[in-house]
């Protein structure tokens, strides 16, 4: 028997939705998760695949996320949308105010979208992959708990502050990145933990403060940002612009607001979407051909841009209509499903 | 004979002007360049500061930068400037744009700020300082020279691309940051080469693109990114929002334009000015408060924010209404005096 279970792509989408919809999410919200998971699936992106079900169901289960929250969307300002997920999953508020910070930022050359008072499990880049399909160029910032020790600290202050950024590419798939400013994500020194192997130097201190490559001691201890202090100073650049800049927690007041409870984290999220067509004086075609000539001279030296790996899993993945999880993750999976 | 020559800030004012003045420069460029070194050695940032008099006059007698060149203002979009330097010095367009992007911020929560056409040498946590002084939180990012390689590539496409950040504090200095997104900046490599010391490992690659820690073969291959591909993408994203998103150049294409003369690079820069009042929905003093506990916690384990050490100097350097900078540099600014 293959440790894998093959689902072809419209049943991974039922089989979401289903889950979702089964444990409390009404049809809105379970259709709005799901766009975000199979667009990861499809793309072999597995940490934030189907895999998140178990947390988006012990989120609602742990009964603070409203399922049936319907999001308030502000005009807050002429190059400002404000989107108050009023305690639900922040897609559902994202899909609602995306057509309004499109029209803004084509309107007025730049805009941003607040989300505010939302739970937030998701990868960044589709969102600003999402706004790149409509010409535009995007970045995309949350904080989340306070796993992570500034440069020269001794104990979790920031989050994993994930940066994400979109171009758009004519005829092409955007030229994207999404990463964790710490070193490594939470998830990957769990998986040291578990396999008992040693971390890297650099990643992780204990708690008092010390380096360690333990990695039980940096669970009970804090994570570094990638890039020492510049990595550190862009962290804090992501907790103030995701944060206090749009009225919503820092990373610190996220973890105190969670409890300790398994539950996706509650904060905001920032985005800022880029018309190249003003900014660029209406010569955007021109300067296109100009980036290209950037990735060109990137690939000609055998380097590889962001996310190449992914855009060829979606090809294939598309071609074949089929994803591959593993056996286990489908076993527990079948078992949320009540209908 | 002390190594180092003592000037009253008003000496070292007259100083530049007298010597950019006298080098082919108008009164409005001398002022604007002097404004920047002032802050720059006030602060005791010496690479930024009276320094670089030495680079604009060598880049006004290699006779293609326009010493006279009024600067081109145009309100490109509801929330756009656009500043033509016209092949002048960045610093006047900036200053004669600089109010537009503030009020545009202000009266559309962001605004964005591309200067065209310029020669660049300035710091750049100077120019976000002075938006956030204006209670604006702001980003501000430029090109260089081709002298950096790309994340598993072999030679030099990207530039040193800073990427500075400021945020406004009330009754204090800003959280302000700005590096280089190369792991050292050319100067440094420069430095090393001098001194006949082995480069740190991972800083840069020879002509081959293997790694080395020779400074005089890293000067012929390519500086490296900080932070490995994560430094690498967002060098990247520099190359794309300063340069093709503002119809400017590439570092690539900023390093041909220049033909090895020795002048500073010419190319384009954005600024990004957000307004915390509209972003926070109108309440950014209780928000205030909660970005002072995160520079709090931050400070409370014994780390430094970012632009600490430079607020002490100008503390210290305004007090005594003096800064000191090497003899050797002193004479040789005296040579350049004409008048």
């Amino acid at each position: 028997m293959s440790d894998n279970v093959t689902l072809r792509l419209a049943e991974m989408r039922e089989l979401s939705e289903t889950i979702l919809m089964d444990n409390g999410f009404n049809k809105d919200h379970a259709r709005s998760i799901t766009d975000i998971m199979y667009a990861c699936q499809q793309d072999d992106c597995h940490s934030h695949g189907l895999h998140r079900l178990l947390m988006c169901v012990e989120s609602i289960q742990s009964g603070r996320i409203d399922g049936t929250a319907v999001p308030t969307i502000t005009d807050a300002g002429p190059s400002v949308v404000r989107a108050n997920a009023n305690k639900g999953m922040s897609l559902l508020a994202l899909q609602a105010a995306l057509p309004q910070l499109i029209e803004k930022a084509k309107k007025n050359g730049i805009a941003a979208l607040a989300i505010n008072n939302c739970y937030h499990f998701s990868a960044l880049w589709p969102e600003v992959e999402k706004l790149s399909e409509a010409g535009l160029a995007a970045i995309a910032m949350v904080p989340s708990h306070a796993w992570v020790a500034p440069a020269g600290g001794t104990r979790g202050t920031l989050g994993t502050n994930p940066l994400a950024f979109s171009w758009p590419r004519r005829g092409k798939h955007p030229f994207t990145f999404d990463f964790a400013t710490s070193q490594f994500a939470r998830g990957e020194v769990e998986l040291y933990r578990r396999a008992g192997k040693a971390l890297p130097e650099g990643v992780a201190i204990d708690k008092d403060g010390k380096p360690t490559t333990d990695a039980e001691a940096a669970m009970n201890g804090a994570m570094l940002t990638f890039g020492g202090y510049k990595g550190s100073a862009l962290s804090i650049m992501i907790e103030l612009l995701a944060g206090p800049l749009i009225d919503d927690l820092t990373s610190k007041e996220s973890m105190e607001f969670a409890e300790g409870k398994p539950e996706a984290p509650y904060h905001g999220e920032i985005l800022i979407a880029i018309d190249p067509n003003l900014l660029s004086g209406g010569k955007a075609v021109a300067n296109d051909e100009r980036a290209e000539r950037l990735f060109a001279d990137i690939l000609d030296q055998g380097a590889r841009l962001p996310s190449q790996r992914r855009y060829v899993a979606r090809e294939n993945n598309m071609k074949r209509d089929a994803i591959e999880i593993p056996r286990t993750l489908y076993e527990e999976l079948l078992t949320l499903r009540k209908s």
